[in-house]
Formats: structure tokens, C-alpha cells, sequence
């Protein structure tokens, strides 16, 4: 389906909510461990989704609306969650996501985004030529790709307690992809 | 890490929660809308799992806890969700999954497992030998592969809306790996 405003809102609006509810007080052999060297936990992808919040979606857009394509965005720091996550325990990043969550929708709904406005084309460092509506269903789909990849990091922690059942989980077939 | 039955029930409470989170009152095009001709929605999604927990953890855990390897489990029936689904909205299944879950986890606490019934082995009608403790993770692991899944499903809906993005994003790199 093309980008639809309130789709993406109703979306944007759930996942804090969402994630609160699988990982707050789960044991923590679910949401410190990683993949392996050089691999995000749960905790580490929230504070991934906070960083993203601050530094991503509503600063980009409003260099779109701004400056258009003439000011390219600054590039996003995959490993800019380092500083979110220090001395915090993941109840305080849920709520902390949450907070910025809220914050970012109410400054998009204070955009007032018409039509025209979606289809402001802004320059990605290294995409190039981009529109707000494609920034706005990738802060949607970036969502999704954080959930699909928490949802792996923690299936891989059952890996061999699962047995013989592992060749029918697709989840313990995922490779990945890419290290979103 | 191991099978561990707390860890496991954990998770198990809080699927139904966190997909409720995520999906009621979603608009139907992120929740009725599959990857094409032959795969599932998200709403297809959670009458699987309510299926499942009619028809496949708990009972094969009495197999198991009652004739050992000497009866295998009943094959369990990849479409049977299409009788639970027919006629429900996806309010209704979420409300259905979460009662099933908790009557499950319910019967769970009731068996009152000791590490050498977790030991016991049953027969799976085509894996074969396989253990109560492997159930057990699988039933976790296996909420996991539908979180997964269900987070895929929904980004393929955004697949073209993203734009140049696409690449960034692991979870429209996601093959499925299998039907689930």
C-alpha cells in the first residue's frame, strides 16, 4: 500500500506500548543477551529505538520541510544508543522510549502535513533523493524491523532448548539480514 | 541457555499482552492484509495461536506425562485456525487468546513439573523422540517465530511505501524461512 498518515500514527503509537508489554520485568536471560560478538540485545535495541527518536524521524523531517534537498540530513549513528543505555536498566529505557514516543507524535501532528508537504523531497547522505512520506513509512517500517529483530535475538536464546523442533521455528532460520 | 521453566512461563503470560498492545484497533490494512497468494495475515496469525493452544502444548504434555514414547502425539493441523478464525474480528481473537493462554498456564502451574518430568520423552509423529523440556521452549520459541512473522508481514505492507530505505531494513530482507 502507498504511505498513509494515520496508518503510520496508529502503528508509531502502539510499538511502545507493544514492547512494554513483552519485555518489562522479563528475566533478564531474555533481554541482555545477544546474538553473539558484536550483536544488539533487546536492551540495546530499545535504547537503538530512543537514539533513533532524538536523532532520526522529526529532526530529518523538518530538514525536509525546511531546507528541502538542498541540506542533505546528517548521518544517523548506529552505535549513538551507547550513550542512551549507560547506568539505565530496561524499565527506565521502556519508559524513556515511551516519553520521546509521545513527544515526537505530538510534533508531528503540530506539523499539520498536507499532501504537498508528503511529497517534499529531501537528500539522505547516502540514499539521495527521498520524500517525507518515504521518511515517514520508514520511521513505521524501522519499528517493525526492531520488533522482527527482538523477537529473533530472543528465539535464538532457546536455540538448542527447543531440540529437534528447531528446522519448523522459521525464526531460528533467520539470518538476520543485515544488522537491523 | 537451557529449558527454564519460569523463564518460559514468563514469556508465555506475555505474548497475548503484547500482541493486544500491538494489534487492537489497528486499521485492517496493517492487520488483514498477508504477503500474497497463500500466507497469513496478522489476524490469521493469532487464530494459529489460538489453535496451538487448543490443540498442541498442553495436550501433548499429558501425552507425554501419561504413555511416555509409547503414543505419539496427535499431527497437528497447519489450517486448523481456519475454524476459529471464521466469523471473528480480531478483537475477538485477541480477547479468545488471551483467555486460552491463561487456562493453559493455569493447567501448566497445576502439573507441577519436577526436573525429572521435564526429562520425560514422548514421540513426535515425525521428529521423533523429543523431550517435555523441548516442548516446553518450543512453545516459547514458537511465540516468538509468530512475533516475527507477524512484524514481517506488516513491514511487506510498507515494502514499496519506504522507498530507497528498503535496504536498510533487515525485515524486508526476511524470506519467511518457512510457512510460519
Amino acid at each position: 500500500m502507498e504511505h498513509n498518515l494515520p496508518h503510520t500514527m496508529a502503528l508509531l503509537t502502539r510499538t511502545p506500548v507493544a514492547l512494554n508489554a513483552l519485555l518489562r520485568d522479563l528475566p533478564e536471560a531474555w533481554t541482555l543477551r545477544n546474538e553473539g560478538e558484536n550483536t544488539w540485545s533487546a536492551f540495546d535495541v530499545v535504547g537503538h529505538l530512543i537514539h533513533a527518536e532524538r536523532a532520526d524521524w522529526i529532526p530529518r523531517a523538518k530538514v525536509i520541510l525546511q531546507f528541502g534537498e538542498t541540506q542533505p540530513f546528517e548521518p544517523f549513528d548506529r552505535q549513538g544508543h551507547a550513550r542512551e543505555v549507560q547506568g539505565k536498566s530496561l524499565g527506565q529505557l521502556l519508559d524513556e522510549f515511551a516519553r520521546v514516543r509521545t513527544e515526537n507524535l505530538g510534533e508531528l501532528r503540530a506539523l499539520n502535513l498536507r499532501p504537498e508537504d508528503l511529497a517534499r523531497r529531501g537528500r539522505h547522505p547516502s540514499l539521495g533523493a527521498v520524500t517525507l512520506a518515504q521518511l515517514l513509512a520508514t520511521w513505521a517500517a524501522h519499528d517493525l524491523t526492531h520488533l522482527h529483530q527482538i523477537s529473533r535475538i530472543m528465539a535464538y536464546q532457546y536455540r538448542e532448548a527447543v531440540g529437534p523442533w528447531s528446522r519448523y521455528l522459521g525464526v531460528l532460520q533467520c539470518a538476520g539480514h543485515s544488522s537491523s
